[in-house]
């Protein structure tokens, strides 16, 4: 029972008409449903109806990070605890919210908003369910088969990644401290992944970048390939991280949201024990081959 | 709560100087342990004290398949709902058996013999827990982080997936169906991959293989490499599977028992729907490059 | 001065239709011509009219196979060169061939007929001149950048290997010797690669596959991906030659002449040295992984 | 007849031993032979005594660039069309220099000193002649297999780019030109690959790098995960070139000579027309992912 992993991360963009054409053409993604002012998005290997929504805003933000439960009675179980921990809990009722069912929300220590849900809408998807070949004919630009994390930022870590371990059963699968032992980054994960959700030393309520999974290593040469031609912004990669083991690549979205294409690491069981990093192994820590941050790295974000 | 995922692999061998000999330096596992008459391996990546033993014995066999539970308290649940179904089973205490902790016994309905396990003892790994590099210096052979699943033979598959479904809550991930309906195969997960643990029609009891993970493509042919320069015969492969996409090379060790090592494949949730292969679609599901079976794939096994 | 490379291989079909639709949709080369009786192909990143070319016929077979010269007047010199080792010599006047201007025709003591052509067409390319990708959009199918080598059959392998180095040019990269010393295959190169052309022993006039080079192992999957996803028969692969040390995959044109996908190999100066693989290395120097021929490479050809 | 390919570069250093722990063990070329003040030095799959040398001196710097001639008599005939273009022309005699026999020596325009020779010592190499297996066990650090082209820097490309041409036959293969017209890169080769050798604008008789060949991507990969062990600085990479196409990182050899690993890349006949790129697409050119210079490349050399 409990949280199963990342399910959806709700943006904001100003420009929707644009944000479709690089979510669908450049990143590949398949826009599953358009509503008057939001795209539901998702990759080609997921049965859920969406996995990252776009909704029109002048500011380009983040509205929320949803996680997705095992059981429908898990609402109850985790509005209770989070009650009991002094979180304030908003329940959205079936069909209030496009592509899912009932939810609940709330705050976390780092200010972002929070989703648990169960059921999200089952969309039939590009592969048959009998004989199916490996991957679908006409995919296009990326093409990643599903999301894998995201990255968000927090002023008080420690205390964050304290409270997804406590309240939400998030395992702590590596960490960075400062020379003081102050926690200055924390990697959470709940699916036997590496991470589902990360927090950064930063502005709370920020956005770092929202990760999409992607099979090999060639698979991010062919994602910068992409991005190379379509003229979008690398931030930094093909790289690998220290943290994770992970490659990777980092580029920007036309309107300004980091995205990540990541591929690799190790699988985390609940007794995986914690990574730590000093901080004077940061760079390294975040890039294993530039062996430090690009200047852009830590400090730009939505 | 509930299985983790497969724990270790319990299979026998006439000479276990040659196992060690191969375990070691062509598969590249590390032998944190050697008793009186059996090795315990386990991958680079592996925290556990062993993820496959081998006991001398005359006769190439397999003794039990092991899954790890995520509590202690699990033992006692699944010894009762074994016991429900009929099943008898029988309790080893701590310390009759090298590097692990209590676990429970009980032969499946496909007539292996099935451990459950909690506590599996830590071995301290290759690699630091404090500002690790990516992996570590020094592997030999093939060298993957970690065991992947077992494929095992059984009379009435159908039988013994639906055990594994009701009694011990794994998920169908893929199934072959007969002409007649009939389930040939089948694909069972508890960790989220696309199998831990699968079934296919034959001599109930029988091994087909155990299989390793590896991170890339790459290292599949790096492993057909290995094995070619040790002068190991290589049963099929590099190649893919139709049954979870995955990139796969099998061989046999030099006592017999068939070997594999996997990469990719998808993330299975508890939701993931079963995909269903036809009869007539066999030699794709298997081997979806060469479209049909060796003709040595679906006859030999220990 | 002499020959630079491989230019084309012609071969027979008894269907153009479906030649085409193989060549451009699976394979992937560009049809550049279609004339009245004859397909003209390409790889997309060859400058030339032509690297295959196939004729309607009722029999499936191989015309011929072209090398291409530096210098126009390589043409007179080779001709000289021909007479004198006793070769008839045919002269192909410009404008008679489609897609190429002058060229001489003669044959090799295999029984193929070689053609030696200077000046081929140049069609212009999926690539600007000027600020090009390093990929163009819109390929299909396997879409190997340029053709690589074709492999013929000799009954005396050392009568026409010795033909090719002495009145060719043509260095000797590596050679395959019976335990009586005989040479019964050769391996031979013009262009600093691997092979241009070899020899297998066998009926005198045979081809046994015309070869297409993509860049890696990964794109050596990605083709066995495409030819699974349409139903082409593998012969065998994605595995790798000893000889060579390239990796590869075999399968056949609906047809049934066989092609190759090949990757990796050395580079060969003038003054490679020769390496030789001894009668009862014969598997391992074909097929590295498997060690043995599949019972079919060594017998089927057209 | 003429050049082949590049034979070795002469480099300087003021610590050999220190040359020779990077070069042997994080590099990993072979060590071939070591003389009072000089270190020769191979990769793994080269028969030649030496691609680079490294000569002790307090300043970080280049000596020469050396060509290999397919024949003894192209000495003279190179000697002969130096001298009528204008160039001072030295003989080194058999013997004079350390693992090689007769050279001419001639300073380029760009003030470089250029070597030509034919007869370069042969080394047993790491893989026997007879039934090789593809690559020999027991590689060092990141083990390229051979040397790949040079990368030097000229006040005036256009001239000495010319002269390449003109005087020792190379083949233009890609430019850069200013927005006025004006030819600030070229990129050139004999060997039928994307470059033997290039010019780019800055302080003529400068180093830009020494570059040794991969065989893939992955290579790259790996490349990047021994020079992070190793805490070797990179410059930029894995990335791709715009042009060449090929796949890359680059790095610093501890006393300051960039290195490159480099793979991929097109063939390039004689009649291969010369791609052309604008001072507007530079970034691109030279990092088809990041699409901009570093800050450093363009600017550090030795």
């Amino acid at each position: 029972m409990g949280i199963l992993r990342l399910s959806h991360t709700d943006i904001t963009a100003p420009d929707l008409d644009l944000a479709a054409a690089y979510y669908t053409e450049v990143l590949g993604l398949d826009l599953t449903e358009r509503a008057d002012d939001r795209l539901f998005l998702r990759g080609w290997d997921e049965p859920d109806h969406h996995c990252l929504t776009v909704r029109f805003d002048p500011r380009v933000g983040i509205d929320r990070v949803a996680f997705k439960l095992e059981h429908e009675s898990d609402l109850e179980v985790f509005e209770q605890r989070l009650e009991s921990a002094g979180c304030a809990v908003s329940r959205i009722g079936d069909g209030e919210e496009v592509g899912q069912g009932e939810s609940i929300r709330f705050e976390a220590p780092s200010g972002h908003e929070i989703e648990l849900v169960h059921d999200v809408h089952k969309v039939p998807g590009r592969l048959p369910l009998v004989n199916p070949p490996p991957y679908p004919e006409g995919l296009r630009g990326i093409a990643p088969p599903r999301s894998d994390h995201v990255l968000l930022l927090a002023e008080e870590v420690g205390e964050v990644s304290r409270f997804f371990m406590d309240v939400l059963d998030f395992g702590l699968t590596e960490q960075i401290l400062s020379g003081a032992g102050h926690q200055i980054a924390a990697f959470l994960q709940r699916s036997g992944r590496p991470h589902d959700v990360a927090f950064v030393q930063g502005v709370s309520g920020g956005l770092h970048h929202v990760s999409f999974w992607v099979d090999d290593w060639d698979h991010v040469r062919r994602a910068a390939d992409v991005l190379a031609f379509n003229g979008i912004p690398v931030d930094i990669g093909p790289t690998r991280h220290g943290i994770t083991r992970g490659n990777t690549i980092y580029f920007f979205d036309p309107m300004g949201t980091r995205n990540e294409v990541f591929t690799g690491g190790y699988r985390a069981d609940p007794d995986f024990p914690t990574i730590t990093w000093t901080e004077d192994n940061l760079g390294r820590a975040i890039f294993y081959y530039e062996g430090k941050d690009n200047g852009r790295f830590l400090t730009v974000h939505t």
